[in-house]
């Protein structure tokens, strides 16, 4: 049960503000999170950890000296937004790059993913860094593959305290995958946890029953076993944490025993007793070990058991000194002024453009005009594709998501924008303005289209052309989807096939694209056959049969509209 | 609910060592609870902090440099033993005398109360801070009455900073009263707690209502309201602190808001946000405001919130360094190296004895055979009339105590024992076995008598007249109960008047304990006749009408018995 609330959909918002007014000396509210409150030395690379509210002290309260740099904060169990995600890294960021840490979800590589596009397009060097410890969640094979849970707070820790010892941000990302590598956590539930607000919990355990390797939003588990005792628990909890040999064969150890929400502190020691035994008789030694509430998940009761298998590095950097409202230990060197000015989105400098930068950056967004115009007349067709086997909020996404940046665009452009800087805020507000997953996808498009276009001067076709390729592979580096998925993607490598063909063979630009729209439209229209083919997409399971992917239909739609207003221009 | 036990009697013994377990860089384990792994500077008074289990980080997660020196660690919410907190407080003594800390409860100031008997009957300074922060549990002049809920945290923090600082036993005993003096907390809980192994709650909070006030065992609130929003719980704590001004006016103020179990961090902040908002419009200043969980009621929901008035003093111990399992800020001074040898019971040196003095000890020794052979004979006649009014098990108590104490002081005597040391350890073998309210004042009076008396030589029958009189002297220090409330200290306090005026007048002593033990016997038979006088007693009400109380009964049977055993021998 959630008791304390005041608007249910302010919730998380308020939350922050909570942590800010309580602990001003670590944190600073920015627009979407927290950043730290104190200065930073010129050139360090900048920790930026987060994903959904209801887990803290996760992520927030890690924000401080010695671990991380900002906390972008999502509602509860969401995503923090890609604008969100900019945002905090903006204002953490301080010359020596940005490493974005997030637990490994679906919603959190998208959003993540997409702001590092952004980031990327302003010089930033961006490293990401997704934490999958939960050995309930996948294979040894796919360890990076898992989904994260407690592993956050060590690998955090690590990266934070190797960043701190001088480290840059290719050494830090080393250094924090290195962790995550040496990771191993698994965890048990025994109810579920209610949303603010909400009447009845989002999922529930029956009654005197175990979990086993339940989520912490409730994702499905390895299987249900009738209540053991805390001895019974911990032989479980141990034997699934080190059933896998990482090969970091020190023998000593970090531990984490975790509590979820409502398993208590003397719960969790008398469970914690049974864990030593067993790792010393395993011949691991615990180093500072941690046993409290570090990953919570509201109100949930359960637990889980981390493991990080420590060489002299990893152990160096867990055992460091660390100060941030919710984890501290020891101190940390040197004295922190506090920090005074703040970035705000909206305050970007728009970079001058000359003249025919910005009569191309008015070419550029009447093409985004173009594109709202067409989803506001297919939404309905849309949304009925995509009701079949999804949500049926394709074509609302596309229509909010290019009205929001037509709107970005004209403001870029009053301000003088040239084409890049034009179509990267248009990229962003159609992600923040369609949410979801194919507005983070076309949100990164433009945005990836944005930086291969000059602000200072007109581009040319073949800038132009590899705007459009690499719109492409943003899309498919953030979505994570292959082709025969059932994806927009379907539509969108063939595209992006023939249009480097005929590129590469000297064809003008405007009949490059169309002629690629044209296979991009036969290959949405196959996707109504993939799932007979394949027995059941990979993605969306068998529901879909003879229906085209809403994506793919899309995106093939307004590539042929690009295609027919560049050649009529 | 609890989820993971293995044994329900044994759960917090297990936690205990799971704690050590998890910390042995901060904690060791000692009979009764635990104390600091590391070393002190001889002569630093020692900070002993405890109470019941199931409120972790309260109190054993408190014990490290900058805080607690030891912790006693009882069964969930019953205070430890007399004996554990004996053992650990002679674990933490190091030569600068003891605080012992607690929350205001009956059976807390019972049994610390017993330990500081014993303690100084060996010599050593002992000072006792008893928290009592909870405006809803009395009035504002009877502050130092109040009950003990989340002040521990920010009074025992401070006193350990103040002894950290070089405070001395009474210094540290001064700050420590200053800081409970200028501490306000005010509670509200939603739901109850369960024990481990209970099938049900404790107690219970009707739905969507809360309970104002209530404390942290289920103790009767001030009234119950309908549920309220964060921020009309918000205001409701910030009014119930702010009604009193304790005439610290630097508007500077630690806070404290914190969760009892269940009611998670995020609701906290949120909560939180509106306090701060009160605050600066009250014109105060938070300075390092904590939001979290610090002194917890196992799964209960609920949440208080602590304002200490800070004055320079105060805030420079509330900003101090601490390294705790589960409370840590910046760095602690100096390197501290591991403790290696620790205190057990039943270690006790025996001082040597000239053979007059252990001739006397074996009189002793034989005064507490007859008081046990006295007790079985009466069993069952004490048992019916406690019965009438209370649990029926005061005949039981005063048998299992004096079987006790015989068995550890023959034990004593067979080590070569004097008097004094005959009569502490059979006092303290009587609250130990006892158990209960009349086993902790009974084990106090023998440890006062045997303070009066020498270890060295034989004492004459002034000081064993002394030792009578300061035994009833401790029973009434400890009780806390007058004459008139139907107790012991009825039969108690005349007895010691008479013998007081016998002794002046030079009576002989078996005489004048024989004439005293009389009057203890009208005053007994007289307790009768008190709930009619009274209309009702003031401790147990009027059931016992008509009724002796059997406290006041065995007092003066055994009373009785050890003038004509004296006369005789």
């Amino acid at each position: 049960m959630t008791y304390l609330i005041n608007d249910a959909s302010d919730f998380s918002a308020e939350a922050v503000r909570g942590l800010v007014a309580a602990h001003p000396e670590h944190v600073s509210a920015v627009h979407g999170g927290v950043v730290r409150a104190t200065e930073t030395p010129k050139g360090q690379p900048a920790l930026v950890i987060g994903g959904g509210s209801g887990h803290y002290p996760a992520f927030a309260g890690w924000v401080g000296p010695g671990m991380g740099h900002g906390a972008p904060c999502g509602n509860i169990f969401a995503s923090p937004s890609a604008s969100q995600v900019y945002s905090v890294a903006r204002n953490a960021e301080n010359g020596g790059g940005v490493i974005l840490g997030f637990g490994n979800y679906a919603g959190d590589v998208l959003h993540f993913g997409a702001a590092a596009e952004k980031l990327r397009a302003e010089g930033v060097d961006v490293r990401i860094v997704k934490v999958s410890d939960d050995v309930a969640s996948n294979s040894e094979e796919n360890h990076r593959d898992r989904r994260g849970i407690a592993g956050d707070l060590p690998v955090f820790k690590i990266a934070g305290a190797a960043i701190e010892a001088g480290a840059d941000v290719a050494e830090a990302e080393r250094v924090a995958y290195k962790a995550n590598d040496a990771t191993r956590s698994f965890g048990l539930a025994f109810d579920g946890c209610t949303l603010p607000g909400a009447e009845e919990p989002l999922f529930h355990v029956a009654e005197n029953t175990m979990g086993v390797g339940l989520g912490i939003h409730g994702e499905p588990g390895v299987k249900d076993l009738p209540m053991g005792s805390a001895s019974e628990v911990a032989d479980l909890l141990v034997d699934g944490v080190l059933e896998e040999d990482p090969g970091i064969g020190s023998g000593r150890v970090a531990i984490i025993l975790n509590g979820l929400g409502t398993v208590k502190y003397e719960e969790l020691f008398v469970v914690y007793g049974r864990v030593a035994e067993r790792l010393e008789a395993a011949g691991l030694t615990p180093v500072r070990p941690e046993v409290g509430e570090f990953v919570t998940s509201l109100d949930m009761a359960g637990l889980s058991l981390t493991v990080v298998h420590l060489d002299e590095e990893l152990e160096q950097h867990w055992t460091a000194p660390v100060d941030t409202p919710a984890y501290r230990r020891g101190a940390v060197d040197g004295a922190r002024s506090p920090r005074t000015t703040f970035f705000a989105p909206g305050e970007e400098e728009v970079p001058a453009a000359q003249e025919d930068a910005q009569r191309q950056a008015g070419r550029v967004q009447s093409v985004v005009e173009l594109f709202a115009r067409i989803c506001a007349e297919q939404e309905e067709e849309l949304g009925r594709i995509d009701a079949i086997a999804g949500d049926g909020d394709h074509g609302q996404g596309m229509v909010l998501g290019t009205r929001g940046a037509v709107e970005a665009g004209a403001v870029a452009l009053e301000r003088g924008a040239g084409a890049r800087t034009v179509l990267v805020h248009a990229g962003t507000a159609w992600a923040e303005s369609a949410g979801g997953t194919s507005g983070a996808l076309w949100g990164a498009a433009l945005t990836a289209a944005g930086r291969a276009l000059s602000d200072e001067r007109a581009s040319d076709d073949a800038a132009k052309g590899q705007a459009l390729l690499d719109a492409v592979d943003a899309v498919r580096r953030l979505g994570g989807a292959e082709v025969g998925d059932k994806t927009m993607i379907d539509a969108a490598v063939p595209f992006s096939g023939e249009l480097r063909k005929g590129l590469d063979a000297g064809t003008p630009l405007a009949e490059a694209i169309t002629a690629a729209a044209q296979v991009a439209q036969q290959a949405a229209r196959d996707t109504a056959d993939m799932t007979a083919r394949l027995g059941r997409s990979r993605v969306l399971g068998d529901k879909s049969l003879g229906t085209p992917d809403p994506g793919a239909v899309s995106f093939s739609l307004l590539m042929q509209a690009l295609g027919e207003h560049l050649a009529e221009t």
